[in-house]
């Protein structure tokens, strides 16, 4: 295994929009150092609830996960989703593996508790199984996770994408170096939410708390940044948030964050 | 890794009913020796396709895969049903790993000519990754294998779960003494379709060729004898075909194929 590894996570607008995700999966097949992907779910999943009757619930953008909707998850997620990235990237010559949270036991989680909000089959990270993790990365084998964890008991659990990448990056950041990218819509944070040229280039604990207090960061942007600096804490070198384009490229703006 | 490998195929029978489907894998939990487990779709993809409002067109048994059915397929066979037994192996000690043809490019595939008929995006496979399948079982993996493969440029296919099946047991046969075991709705290669009793117990290729001409095997049951027997002149040490009781289990009448 190379001395880097590079964890990388997209969500929606990468996934919902096909020549998005082509050129994304072109330029990830091309990073040359280790690299783990992780994806969420995009907007099919609500497309198929909706074609199937079936009602979309979120709560604070989390998808309350009944049993119809967690077979609607797993289909879109782990079947539709994963299996595509998966062949699209064996036809651009990177050996990737599709995998939940249940394959070779990857990612044990625990039920989240019913109160406050029940959110039905949703899933807390336990434990991150980074021995299988660097098995395969050490046959050359690039791991694809979606956004499904399992609790060992033979339960399946839905699980937030941010939430996965951060725990596997820190708990690969004791076998190597570990960098951390979160692909979204924008090209980084914004100091003004109207402005896109606005990017932080840097960020650190501090700032981001001066930026929290003064509410530059707020809502959706705060529980993906609580993720990044939990990594940060835990053993991880480097976290990036920026656009997809940034994958693979030099000079391109993006927000850094460290300690 | 052990010196046997069982490779098991279960179908609709099995998978449609959760009840046999849970029975079913604790049993196949339990087998001691090295395993490798092939599902096909049962009747649910095609429940799918009727509530998204999709036609489900099948020849001679073999489902014309258009487009939007592929898609369908992707997501029952590699989401749906895959991860269920993939989760439900785990809660029973077993370190399943579920994959498609795409997964660590597992099982190429070429699409079958449109000539005489066209199955849309349909593959015969050309290649098992012996090799990686040999990786994961030797760190103590159960490969779950759903029957979709890929043509190495980003396509996937859908491809017949028998074949799958006989085509992994060949490859593996150059490593271990291998078992092929098809597990049916009948306990059985029947002497009269009207007696689930007239179980014929052994058949050599000799004899099947008889049974074949007098018509006693014919329809559904050729293709599959013609892949078991396949698998025998290809290096599978025994073909078995029965009821998923038979799993694990002695003194079970069954069919054993031999050449």
């Amino acid at each position: 295994m190379k001395n880097k590894i590079s964890i990388i996570k997209i969500g929606g607008n990468i996934i919902d929009d096909e020549k998005n995700l082509d050129s994304f999966l072109a330029n990830f097949a091309k990073i040359k150092n280790t690299k783990i992907l992780i994806h969420g779910g995009g907007k099919i999943a609500t497309q198929l609830n909706e074609k199937l009757g079936i009602k979309t619930i979120m709560n604070e953008g989390r998808r309350i996960t009944s049993t119809e909707n967690l077979d609607t998850v797993c289909m879109v997620y782990a079947g539709l989703i994963n299996k595509k990235i998966v062949s699209k990237l064996q036809g651009n010559d990177c050996n990737a593996l599709g995998l939940s949270g249940s394959d070779a036991n990857c990612i044990l989680a625990k039920k989240r508790p019913t109160n406050p909000i029940d959110y039905g089959w949703v899933g807390d990270v336990i434990a991150i199984n980074s021995s299988t993790i660097k098995m395969f990365l050490s046959h050359g084998i690039t791991p694809v996770f979606c956004a499904i964890s399992h609790d060992g008991n033979g339960q399946l659990l839905n699980t937030n994408a941010d939430t996965i990448a951060a725990e596997i990056a820190i708990a690969m950041s004791k076998y190597a170096d570990t960098e951390l990218i979160y692909c979204f819509e924008k090209k980084g944070v914004l100091a003004d939410v109207s402005n896109e040229h606005s990017i932080i280039e840097n960020i650190n604990y501090k700032q981001y708390l001066a930026l929290k207090e003064n509410n530059t960061i707020n809502e959706g942007m705060l529980p993906k940044m609580e993720n990044c600096f939990n990594a940060l804490k835990n053993g991880v070198s480097q976290v990036v948030i920026g656009s997809s384009n940034a994958i693979n490229e030099d000079n391109i703006l993006q927000s850094t964050l460290t300690l």
